[in-house]
């Protein structure tokens, strides 16, 4: 490809909304252009990565033996109102009227979709196992669109869905969709972890997500640094710690006056905040609940709307009910003599010690000497704050690590969720019906683009691994108005041509700190430069991008030498 | 690709509300599925047969210098309104509103878009021309939705569009678009016609449409019998007649009781209906209109509504207006003495002759001997009557013959309808601003897979053209238990994947009536059928799915005799 009759528009600033490293060189590179929040073209630069990594994707689901269908973007309201989801699903789910004034929505994902289709259709065991998926393109109305592809309103997503028989036959399905996202994102030349993680909205009992790590992520994950365990920080399983059986003096009050954080009881008391008990104060499914962590602990809203069973997100009180349930100024409220009213739920590290400060339920008063079961003892108990890297791995004991990651990949064991509620059955091999086992299964391609790059960027611009940039090389013909330059500059790209690869080259009557800059900014792997300087001493210059390292390689025997140095490049990649 | 693992549910009967044949047909492949009107999903048969086309498309855009970038789906009201379709466009446009109650449409077409991608970034002559396409999915709220793919309301769309300096410019990108389409067409083993067309309402000065033809086709396409010349007879243009002379007697009334329509009147005068005025009543942008042609003809209203400029589509008018304008019941109307508020538009034809027969604009009265120069003194005259295979071609001369298409392709030349509006400009070689010239390029992928089916179909099914077919052969394995047929299949396969074939293996446990039948129905164009009876033999059958031919091969020399076998399929396609 000729860049003088390419249109990568590079730019030298980044716009003033960009936020993240990924979403500013994906505009100064000319790859994307915003056309409105949330919303983005991609041009020919940034639409040959996308195609280069969904062919990735649809050979490894294939190989997998998945089969690639195309389910409609828009999607009528009365299959989301079967499944339930359409009064749930809130305000992400783009709604809208057709011209006879029929309900439908831009589909964020294809749970019903997919149901539908296989329902009626699919009748007897001996038509499961079947794995179906897609890459289509999905809207999710986000209310603060932000970091360019990164949390985008349209966005590309390869989604699976399974249908099994069984148990037994879903687990194997999402195994084989584990294994073939590992290798996606390895063959993407991504450091990746997959990791345990809440199913959330979609439902089912299991999940996976798969990170790529990075520094910028908004995701974090919690991994053990013996073993293979790792998850999301919202999910990850804390070992429950021995009980102690130590006595404790009786409560005493003491006055805190204006003290409402735990740093400031802290020092005003001298007591550390591991000793003191913080009680926060949250509605779920409109009933009081006080959430009970050590004071230097996180609670964790994920993990205590799971333990209550609650249907919709908990949230915090409102002062006025923070009053109204401790009769006590908000920052004083305390598991002792709570009103019996609130449902008090403990982390299950609170047993592990006693003696504690906590609230004392009246304004500027704490308690001391709180024996949480001697004094609150209708509070239960269970896992509900952030893992730290204090904790210890809840597989093997080993220590904790903590990363950050964006997430790339989702897969699910949703169950009977939707095949139940949408009515898709079999007939199992005694003539008996029996409700279909599914799982799903979801990319975000467009984000992989994006997460690419966030893991892989220097101050220059874009490090694409080799496997997920749009070109190969990138030839950087210094002089094209220079018969000699020219031609070894067409001499070179055939040989590239030849041996399968595909070359980007700069013929542009630009100068060449222009070029440079540009080639830098787009991140192409391989760079080789053709000057008539160095022509004239029988060299081409070529350049790593990753590392930096360039070298001349002789001009004359150019093909093996630059083999040699493109299997340097490959190891610096660790490519074998 | 093995059937047993793979998703093709064919069906015996289609659904009741399938009413052409690729509707039928492809519901009875297993290839789509109706998710609700006009919107369907696309099963891996499809799939497959979808990207095979969309993958020709791709390869001859590029070819033809054309660059893929792909738009969103959902655009902002607001670029519309810039170009001031968001008033005018109507129903079809599907309209919504995100969360935070801001105005988008779900994209039909994309003018808007891309002018505004191109605006701003575009800034010199040097960048020019630039032909940017993409293959997206398209959503038009049709108001009734049918024939399946031929009439649905989301669809895959290849569209291009051009930029250019000047005119000349602006001509070659078309004239480059124009042979792209030509060879997309060809390739894809399709008989197809380009012909001239109205612009519609996307505007611009010039159009082309690339007809499938097909016997089914909603499209009439006027062609010269000598000469290149073909169009759309929406559109066809019709060489005006040599005017007459001669002289006439005066008007006289004539009763014609109950008489309405050109039939009644003709066999109750005993005058023939092409010395007959057909006088039809219309209203164009609010105001009353007299449309007149010979007795034996069809008025055009793209033509008339091109003739008198209209802004809106011209529509017939409701009774009470006849009666309000002529002064008499429907049927009666003429141009001798009609309300001097009806402007008048004859067709040219009407000069060649005189004495005609007319409404007397008086009820169960007719007029004999009308001139319309001598008695309609202000009429005007123009082309707005469909050409008929009476006429000649207006290029050569040469007789019409007519052929019934479907539409898969359109070009237009757009000039600066939006960019003018739009502002894209960008600075000449003198520095001056100046207007860029645009063209926009369509094909209905999607409606290409139809297009294909109708054209090539018989009763057992679909006969896929060869280029266009989602396998190259169907391998039939009649007994798929018994050990040695199973080998030979996979022998067979494994010889057509190293030829670089695309098989589909039906290794199902069916009787070979069923599996026969799904064969013809899915239609690939080659059929390989081995039986444990044939190898007894020494032989494998082999059947041209096209022309029903089916021959005996060795099977113990298979690979050159099926080499030469093929050859032959590929001849009765026309294939080099």
């Amino acid at each position: 490809m000729r860049w003088s009759q390419w249109y990568i528009p590079t730019l030298k600033e980044a716009p003033g909304d960009a936020e993240v490293v990924s979403h500013k060189l994906m505009v100064r590179a000319g790859m994307i252009r915003k056309l409105t929040s949330g919303v983005y073209s991609w041009l020919p630069l940034g639409m040959k990565t996308l195609q280069k990594i969904t062919q990735i994707v649809r050979e490894e689901m294939n190989r997998a033996g998945a089969q690639e269908i195309l389910m409609p973007a828009v999607q009528p309201a009365d299959l989301w109102r079967e499944s339930g989801r359409w009064a749930h699903y809130g305000k992400e789910l783009l709604r809208f009227k057709d011209r006879h004034d029929r309900d439908y929505c831009y589909g964020p994902t294809h749970e019903e979709v997919v149901t539908d289709l296989v329902r009626g259709e699919v009748r007897s065991y001996r038509q499961l196992p079947l794995c179906l998926y897609q890459i289509q393109w999905k809207f999710r109305d986000e209310v603060r669109p932000r970091f360019g592809l990164m949390r985008g309103r349209e966005f590309l997503m390869k989604d699976a869905y399974s249908f099994d028989r069984d148990r037994e036959g879903a687990d194997r399905s999402y195994d084989a969709m584990y294994e073939a996202y590992k290798r996606i994102f390895s063959r993407l030349g991504l450091q990746f972890r997959p990791v345990q993680a809440d199913t959330g909205s979609i439902g089912g009992s299991s999940s996976h997500e798969f990170m790529v790590l990075a520094e910028t992520g908004e995701d974090t994950i919690a991994y053990c640094k013996s073993c293979d365990w790792s998850a999301n920080i919202e999910q990850a399983e804390i070992k429950a710690s021995k009980p102690v059986s130590s006595s404790c003096p009786e409560n005493e009050e003491v006055s805190t006056p204006g003290m409402h954080t735990i740093d400031e009881v802290s020092s005003f008391l001298k007591c550390p905040p591991e000793k003191m008990i913080k009680t926060l104060l949250y509605v779920a499914d409109g009933k009081p609940v006080a959430a009970l962590v050590r004071g230097d602990r996180e609670v964790n809203e994920i993990k205590l709307k799971n333990f209550l069973h609650a249907e919709t997100d908990v949230v915090l009180a409102l002062p006025e009910q923070v009053e109204a349930w401790t009769g006590a100024a908000v920052g004083f409220a305390g598991p002792v003599g709570l009103s019996a009213a609130v449902r008090i739920v403990a982390d299950n590290e609170l047993l592990a010690d006693t003696g504690y400060v906590a609230g004392a339920n009246k304004t500027d008063t704490h308690l001391l000497n709180v024996d949480p079961r001697r004094d609150a003892p209708s509070s239960e108990y269970g896992d509900i704050r952030n893992i730290t890297q204090n904790d210890v791995c809840p597989v093997c004991g080993g220590s904790v690590g903590m990363a950050k990651g964006i997430e790339v990949g989702h897969i699910f064991k949703l169950g009977t969720k939707y095949s139940k509620a949408m009515n898709a059955v079999f007939l199992d091999e005694n003539g008996k019906e029996q409700v279909m086992i599914m799982g799903c299964y979801g990319i975000g391609v467009s984000r992989v683009v994006a997460a690419c790059i966030e893991q892989n960027f220097d101050h220059d611009g874009i490090l694409f691994p080799p496997q997920a940039a749009p070109f190969d090389v990138h030839v950087i013909c210094l002089d094209p108005k220079d018969e000699a330059v020219l031609r070894k500059t067409e001499a070179v790209e055939s040989y590239l041509l030849n041996s399968g690869l595909d070359p980007l080259i700069d013929d542009r009557e630009e100068r060449p700190g222009v070029k440079f800059k540009d080639a830098d900014l787009i991140g192409i792997p391989m760079q080789i430069i053709i000057g008539g300087k160095g022509l004239s001493k029988g060299v081409i210059e070529v350049k790593n991008r990753k590392t930096g390292e360039k070298e001349t390689l002789s001009a004359e025997t150019f093909a093996p030498a630059f083999e040699e140095w493109k299997n340097r490049v490959r190891k610096s990649w660790k490519i074998r």
